[in-house]
């Protein structure tokens, strides 16, 4: 039984709300149960200086929690002086995977900054900030388009999602909240695209190590849930 | 005439979110207009090194803005390794101005954290964090007070608000969105008590040096601003 | 009574040394009572990236403090890897008074730093700082002069000090001594021009909250007192 | 064809030498072909301080590469003043591959702490990382076993080995070195136990995603490979 | 010809003013010629964690330059968030030198913190730092000894100074000024006792390597030259 | 009588091993019996910003030690976030001992940067650095000359070389290892050119101070040690 009473397969209630931010030129406000991200995509007419005249842009993720969105205040990081290693491991992961479904090329020499910043965290912090930031990128692209920069579907090349899987109870169950990921055996983190490609893949044994038919479960309940998920996505970007 | 339409003496719509936060033991979503700020209140069961055995607790502030809260996206502090001089002045503003109004005695040995961040910005950040985090911090103490820890009313002696006011256009106003606070010639913000004390003034010439008279204007215009925060947060915390 | 024996509306001894610099273009060794601050003035012929083919200069300010100016060591902040925030709050408060009598235009694309060095502190030293760095600015603008780069009353449109006032004991008092200031109810700094114009106002209610009357006594011995220092500023650069 | 001529399931020459190090209490320095790493595993009587009196031990793992260990000379983590997200994404990927194989309580309150620096880079750090510091800490436990501290077999609990997998010009190869790891079109680290079960999975799509099917053909690659470590690593340590 | 017009083996003038500082438990302003140091002692009661319960105390020093001690100004080493590797150098230096002639167990589990910081540079500042923290430290000691704390001459056992010599236009010259630094050949700093021992050379080929008995030319003139320097050390603390 | 039994005048085996690193221009592997550094040559086609169109290139240096290499293990400074003042002073020597044998304008507009990592630690590291480095320059020039790039013996003008000498139990001894560097009461290092002249020369008395002839003796013994380790280089690079 989970402590939700959700089903094994279940996710939690998914929300996104577009246009969350007043300045951002692509924004979502996006929530899987009581976890909260605000991912905003901001647009700058320049490149990192490995990519100058290089003729392609780039995609680049920033990931931060507020200091209580936990149930304990943490420290704030830009007072501790830098980003610990989770942060910096979530930031280069949303990154991955927003540029793995980006042509670069097609976005011409700019870049875009993604920032995933959690509001409240309830276990899931990654894989809801990947969902939402494509929304946000998506209506960035839009913005662009909207000034004849460039062609947002020739940018934008397929839908990515995310969503964590994990063994909890000796049951494989999806979409963990914090009280089932601070105590399962097995977390896994899957990204995949609209067309079912897989992006990334992370999967730890917190306690004993896994077998290889309990990671293909895990793989199974994923694909369905992000399946979902690319579905949520369509919908909001056709407005409904 | 302002750009927002306001009247010289009428401050933007004021709305306070309480419980916005599902972990501080205090929060409040505070909106000036355009400008939202989260404020949440930690309760720390510990205080700092040099006030250990000293029989009295302590209430501090941390201040930050998220990275695109702005027109433009400003650099994650967090990731630049250090907080700004602006950051560490207002959160220092905000600490001062919260125990201005609190009996750290009978707080007992403890710390409050309120952290104020800036989820959208668009003018008076400091003044908003400040009459917001004030709605926090009386929920966190209600929240001690139904666990016997304290008597709120005992620690919290009184309301504390802020509001901006300046010359624009040669006309003193009050409230100052981002459009006029870039170009208004005087900019002072006012920290007062819901008896009318005065806490703080910063007030500063952003062109010429202003006259005693001006600033007078300016006093009286944010003494009556002030006033109605007051009575908002009280309609507020009456649960009206 | 005042711990030293001053009268209320009595400054103490202030004096300015020029020139006390070998290297510099501008200095001044300026001490109010047991207060001891260098101020150097360094030209640079450079701007802020954020100025560059902007047509005009900029003046910043830096501050510091030996580790024993006070009473008891202090932690070096090159050595601790930052500067505080009252560090920040003091140095940027120096930079915009100082600029606020500059015509930055006059000045052309160039840099003033004004490094302002606390040797002994006791109480006051961001105000002696103000007032004791408008003399190395005004020095090294003459020095610019002499090498007719500028002139130095087009750049240098009025004087500007500063004095700190406060309630000590339950009386309005100046220019408040370290004794006075760590239990002083009310603490108050004023900048202003040497015509009379308010540049920045700081009043701090250290205890309990103070009223407009009692604000309105503060900035009235401000304006005498700063009145006092602009008449010393003035024989000083005439070389009395 | 791969650039080294080696088969598509063939592993580089993989060598462990025990003892490198005079001071450590475990020592080894591996070698995946042209990948070098000295893994040292350091004993200290003291726990972080979250574990104090928890009657548990720690095991953690510090990464780091020497400036010229690659072909273009990085700059220094130690002068740049931080450790850069992928070194923390690394030696967090170490103490957690660690840990699945350690029993903490057996270890008792006591911390080792394993380095892994890089003497020369050629794909795969990591994975050579991995397996060398399973030397190490077995070595560091017998140090420990001799002097009555611990059982060393009581504490580590099996075997634990790493290897790369990736899709190199459509192919699925196995132990990438830098020429292949850079031009990889998908790239799997694979950390598995003794007995064969999985610790960590990472995949990442670099260029297109990859299809379930072909991630199940790398981690088939992945476990004949860390079965032929594992036995190597016996051999080791039973002196062969 | 020395650019000074100094003779080869004349040093500048230099004199000592103690009590220079108000709050310091010793402290002294050193000038060589247009060098200027203030050195302050600090007395501190207690010990850095790796001497505590070991029965005796330290001596440590800490080195600084005002930015626009120098021709030009320098990054403040606070601002630029840490120490140079020269300034550590330095303190180093002086720390041990002033550790050479004290005995740490009699003056018992304290800490005295000398600081010295350049007002004003011209060359030779870590020699004149080190002579006149002597001076600081003999009267932090006189201090400590006024309140029975400790016997002044039994912490102290001798007296310490430096001097630096070098070759300047192929001459062998004493107490290099910048001018001369700048451009001499061979640059040595020698630290000697009272009784004429040696507590530390660092010596230093600019240019082209140097011999033997320029070596010990250089060692004879700074013989000479400390002994004055003690000298007038002794008539100083005689009140002369 | 020295703990390992050495004469009084006697190094310990010194051996070094060029090309250890496949990535760069040069490089050597130097042992001082149990001391162990690993020296990297690095060519970069750029030169620090103060030196852009100078004409000249740059030879720098770069020192670390692997947290491991001593008894104790010592926290990683790249996790510290800054480099020590030991580390900075060593680097600082490095570099500026290879560069009294260059001549920078026959180098032209490049930058070589020497890594001097000691692999494992027993006493005499900066010394074993210096004289291994020499090695890796070598190498390096030869590299760039087998390019037509430099003739290396015009920017290679000379040998140099480092060795320790110290007063161990009252005895003049040569290359101290830890046992005796840590209990010694003089401490010095001499670094010389092939042709005798003297680079740099350090001397510290550890307790009490040193006469002019003890450091005479050490002198002597460290131009034999010298000579000997010179000829060393020679071999080396002859290829015997």
């Amino acid at each position: 039984m989970r402590p939700s009473g959700r089903q094994l397969n279940q996710m939690r209630n998914v929300s996104f709300e577009r246009g969350f931010s007043k300045h951002a030129e692509g924004s979502c406000f996006v929530k899987f149960g009581d976890t909260h991200v605000l991912c905003t995509a901001s647009l700058e007419e320049r490149v990192p200086p490995w990519l100058r005249h290089a003729g392609r842009g780039w995609v680049t993720a920033e990931y931060g929690m507020l200091p209580r969105a936990t149930g304990e205040r943490m420290r704030r990081e830009a007072s501790a002086g830098k980003q610990g290693g989770r942060t910096q491991e979530i930031q280069r992961l949303i990154g991955r995977s927003l540029r793995a479904v980006v042509d670069l090329e097609a976005l011409g020499e700019r870049q875009i900054s993604v920032d995933c910043d959690v509001i409240q965290a309830d276990g899931g912090t990654r894989t809801a900030s990947i969902t939402g930031a494509w929304i946000a990128l998506y209506d960035c692209l839009k913005w662009m388009e909207a000034r004849s920069m460039v062609k947002a579907d020739k940018v934008l090349k397929d839908h990515v999602a995310a969503i964590s899987c994990g063994i909890f109870a000796d049951q494989p169950v999806i979409d963990l909240d914090y009280l089932e990921d601070s105590s399962a055996e097995t977390d896994a983190n899957f990204v995949m695209t609209g067309t079912g490609g897989i992006v990334e893949i992370q999967g730890t044994a917190e306690g004993k190590p896994f077998s290889q038919d309990e990671f293909l479960t895990l793989m199974g309940l994923a694909k369905d849930g992000i399946g979902e998920l690319v579905e949520l996505q369509k919908k909001t970007i056709a407005g409904a």
